[in-house]
């Protein structure tokens, strides 16, 4: 194999037909924590897929071209011409090469790729979006835009995870986007804060408790004071401490959802959420505990992203 | 000495006349982390102080008869009949004795004492107080109470701090409080999460820094949203990797304030400060750059509201 320098590839799958007849493209979705290939089709069908612990926080000494090899080493063998398209944290400043971010508004086809050539052949880095809000703050994403690219057309984006984006697609072009640290903030409480102190392990599936955190967060003026309710209602015997965590969770996912509404001035309309089943349903339920719906996007944005960013660059005319 | 369960007292001051023809009450403010003693005269004048590190979280075993013996054994012996009144955590689930809540409005001639006698004589326990927010939500505090009572009268109150209190004061009633977890939330964000690798060590005096955070924050529309803002700051280079936790601090901190605001609908008021002088100093700051106006309290609020109370309830009659 190779160095060993991260783990081995997990959840492959292939498909019944050789897949060297077709392959026209690699994707990689190259993350923080995980590397994902996707063998593509010229019509963007996927043809294989496979994963590895290879996330830019995981490759030592910056062995990125030994971690491709490893993952999809056999493939490039086999289809000399296929070109590589990658999207993700991999072009940060903690990854293979830094890209400058594109700023606002951006379409599919504004996400100039950048030709990287430290590797057996060119690798082709989708850029990260760049944003600045009202007050001149800056805010960025790598790797959401190609999801949102991927998964539809115009509307409401929401990414959940430590660092979720909420964005809006108009006429083809993301137009606004904002992050909300939630998951990493969420860590943060139950590890290193009082909050923490109450909450039993385990048992994390308090419904009741969730839907409890959502309506007051939604309703509140803020994350600063409403914490402390997670604290005292369990001390007044008002929430149990098997459902303390639940109630944290939907606190903070309750009031993401009233800042996103804040600032987008209305958030009326259907969100379509990108994300994992298990964290998109638990945004789903909170969406509808505000009175607001949603639905889950089909698996596959990034590769689908991928696939159109590649065509609109021409990379596969 | 004693046991030596707990640290040597630090901070001992005596008058020039000998303290044991006037003193009349001990007052201990006995929180989390410090235990303070005050021996005072009948009319509430402090004759001498002292101090421990005998806060609840560090004295084992529960041997607070131990920790008040150390702390005031001479005092105690001296003043056969002075009788002693404790506030703060020292009356929690977690203190010597677990002393129910008053709820608010309250005068300081509600805070029914709480006669605690697990020791050579009784202590008087002062209780703390609860309230419950619009949407039934309980918030507590304990030992706060006592200082906003010995600070002044009617008025807007600021106990900033791992869990800043605002309270309202209104014909000598506390009407309203609220609890922000802003200390512990900068705390934990600074050392556990992606916000604080781009922290320098040191250097932790930006005023500027603060001074962006501080309107950053109370312009926007939540915390979640404006957290990631510390981390683009500096990628982008338009924030000193030396002043990100400057930054922060601001940025939490006008995002308090404008919370507190909108809890009260109205902040005009201008707020009395309870605090260390630093930390005082630093929201004083941070109302003015808000366009709000503040006064940090005299010292010896903790004492002179413990007389104040001991007083109301006829223990000094």
């Amino acid at each position: 194999m190779g160095s060993g320098c991260f783990k081995p590839a997990i959840g492959t799958r292939m498909p019944p037909e050789p897949v060297r007849l077709e392959a026209a493209l690699l994707g990689l979705d190259w993350g923080t924590t995980s590397l994902r290939g996707y063998l593509m089709a010229a019509d963007g069908r996927v043809l294989a897929e496979r994963g590895a612990e290879a996330g830019i926080l995981n490759v030592e000494n910056a062995a990125f071209a030994v971690a491709l090899n490893e993952l999809a080493g056999d493939w490039l063998a086999a289809h000399p011409d296929m070109p590589i398209i990658a999207s993700g944290m991999i072009g940060s400043r903690q990854g293979w090469a830094e890209v400058a971010y594109v700023d606002l508004p951006a379409a599919a086809r504004d996400l100039n790729l950048y030709a990287h050539d430290d590797f057996a052949r060119t690798v082709y880095f989708i850029p990260g979006l760049a944003y600045r809000n009202a007050d001149g703050v800056p805010d960025v994403m790598r790797g959401e835009e190609t999801q949102i690219f991927g998964a539809g057309t115009d509307g409401l984006y929401l990414l959940p995870g430590s660092h979720s984006k909420w964005a809006l697609v108009e006429d083809g072009h993301i137009t606004w986007f904002a992050t909300f640290m939630t998951g990493e903030l969420f860590a943060a409480l139950k590890d290193h804060t009082i909050l923490g102190r109450m909450m039993s392990d385990g048992a994390d599936n308090d419904d009741a408790a969730f839907v409890r955190g959502v309506k007051h967060g939604f309703a509140s003026n803020g994350a600063l004071q409403t914490l402390f309710s997670a604290r005292t209602l369990a001390l007044f015997g008002e929430l149990p401490e098997s459902g303390v965590a639940d109630y944290l969770s939907g606190l903070l996912i309750g009031t993401e959802i009233t800042e996103a509404g804040l600032a987008m001035q209305d958030i009326s309309d259907k969100t379509t959420i990108i994300s994992n089943p298990d964290l998109g349903r638990r945004y789903l339920r909170a969406l509808s505990c505000c009175g607001l719906s949603g639905v889950q996007a089909p698996d596959g944005a990034a590769a689908r992203g991928q696939w159109r960013i590649a065509m609109a660059a021409g990379l596969l005319a």
